[in-house]
């Protein structure tokens, strides 16, 4: 049976998307093929505020953050991490010898723009990482304002980890300064697993062009040079199957329009809240919540992996809490192609099992 | 239109696979997932004939050609090469500071147990790749009689790109010691790009133990315990929709049974080659001739990307020549699901277009 997934990603895909997966594949060498690497390209432009590059690469997001870390860090690279996507940039660092360091909040609080401009003060780093939405904690990181910090800082290049929040909140990518912007297609652009995506500056190229060793499959600059030299092709041969569907998922995206696509996220979550906080507690520090996904507090002791096995039963996933925090929290994704009232589905499922 | 393409992957995919990409989606964490990539294990290790854990990458081969010689590489790599293919793991090596050696031959020529013995014989080295079957000359290297010559060097890993022939052509990976066989799923499996297999033999995982910077997504040792220690599950989020894809396309595979894959690829082959053998003249050396993809000599001088335009308004897309051998050398490649009467289809269209 098909379950209605509402863990933080992969979630569910539409049909008319599904369909799309199944188109027959084309050469990748072909002027077919550059046509609609271009055509993703100025859509995704578009849902991510930018004229800087979007660089494709047929992996998960983790590639996109290898990527970037290691194309884009010459003398040391400052990691602000407030839960386990943000630990995951500092051990990308490590096992690939960049030269970084870990800054760390509390689980549940966010980074302070504060922090940022002490610890670039120091003169150290030339890059900063930030995860945007960090999925194990819920914390929505303030990027606007530590974009103004960095604007301080001429030579830090500004990457952020969207995977779980571009195409369902606001990211204005080329007004906050950022100069790597990554996502995943499985999240809130709604598509299936396979394909990550990221924004490559200027400033970003200048700069890994300075870094020797970058790697192969995800050197950022080979990609960014088949795109500006051979017309929007791509080094190797990509998921075909996913520019498909995600050229035309891009279509419905806009064709829905990106405010009412973040406003829908925003109702999706303030749903979620208020259910959260009539019967558990919200885990998150409340000035900085995610509207692409709820991490609740397990306030009244249950058990995560029953409840969600009753919910399976019933046709739907929820997430239990990650790393540490599992049992201790549990985890409602809203992202996608949900509306408000797939979500009630949900919770008036949860009501049902736990007799609230 | 959709073209009939014979260029060296990807290829034409059935509908019945290609239906398979549109399954929506599961929680990449789930039972249901794992069950999956075990599936999908145990019908590989049939197709390569191997008792090795099989590992999958949401990436092109090169991610896993990266992931071999970065992992498996402690004292230097020897890479042997006769054409692009071949030139390119050089240049993965280099890029990641793994040590490396190139050893080529002329193009068109295959690599002799000899040469590698000669090479292993001086003790530099502890890793050697070779391409099973180099795309761009059409060369199917002897990896049975290196893999002799490999026996009697115990701490040599045997990493083989079998990329563009795997599926189509045999490989006996446990019997010719081969430690980490490298394929993609666009070329004679017949499924869409988007995905790379590896075979990682136990050797390996002790290899890659040994090995301090291994990088995170492409790290054999990483993807490898996943499997073992968590029961098939995988890193990060991998492209579902080509393993639901990939499950059924094995299937289909074992189904027609791999001895009449083999064979239907030979008749396939010895097809075209008698055409070419009539009409221009086999490029590469006849004692090591690929199944899966012939590489023709443009002996009548004619224009290969006219050939192609012309080909293509009639349905068909052939591959023009490498890098350097591009108008000197023409591709046409016979792998995955076609059958003898299409490539025959494609022939005749190409003597009316050339009036031959």
């Amino acid at each position: 049976m098909s379950k209605k997934l509402f863990i933080p990603g992969p979630i569910d895909v539409s049909q008319d998307v599904l369909n799309c997966m199944a188109t027959q594949v084309i050469g990748h060498r072909s002027e077919e093929s550059s046509k609609l690497q271009e055509e993703i390209s100025l859509k995704l432009q578009k849902v991510l505020y930018t004229k800087n590059t979007i660089l494709l690469s047929t992996s998960s997001g983790t590639g996109l953050m290898e990527g970037s870390i290691r194309s884009c860090t010459s003398k040391r690279a400052a990691v602000f991490s407030c839960g386990s996507f943000g630990d995951r940039w500092y051990k990308i660092g490590v096992s690939n010898m960049v030269p970084v360091d870990l800054f760390k909040v509390e689980l549940g609080q966010a980074i302070s723009p504060e922090m940022v401009d002490k610890v670039l003060s120091t003169g150290k780093y030339d890059l900063i990482t930030i995860t945007h939405n960090e999925t194990s904690t819920g914390i929505r990181n303030p990027i606007e304002a530590i974009g103004e910090v960095i604007k301080k800082y001429d030579d830090v290049i500004y990457c952020v980890d969207a995977v779980s929040s571009a195409g369902g909140m606001k990211i204005e990518v080329d007004k906050i300064g950022i100069d790597i912007c990554i996502t995943s297609v499985q999240k809130a652009l709604g598509l299936p697993p396979g394909m990550a995506i990221c924004t490559f500056s200027k400033k970003a190229v200048q700069r890994a062009k300075t870094v020797p060793y970058r790697g192969t499959y995800f050197d950022l600059l080979s990609i960014y040079k088949y795109i500006v030299d051979k017309n929007y092709q791509y080094p190797s041969t990509p998921s075909l199957s996913h520019m498909f569907a995600l050229n035309f998922q891009l279509d419905q995206i806009l064709k829905e329009g990106l405010d009412n696509r973040f406003l829908r996220h925003e109702n999706m979550a303030k749903t979620v809240r208020n259910w959260a906080e009539d019967h558990f507690q919200i885990f998150t520090n409340k000035n900085y919540l995610s509207n692409t996904l709820t991490v609740i507090e397990n306030t009244k002791k249950i058990s995560i992996s029953k409840l969600n096995e009753k919910l399976i039963d019933r046709g739907f996933e929820i997430a239990n809490g990650y790393g540490e925090l599992k049992e201790k929290t549990f985890r409602i994704s809203h992202m996608g192609d949900y509306t408000v009232e797939d979500v009630v589905d949900l919770l008036n499922n949860i009501n049902e099992i736990l007799e609230l």
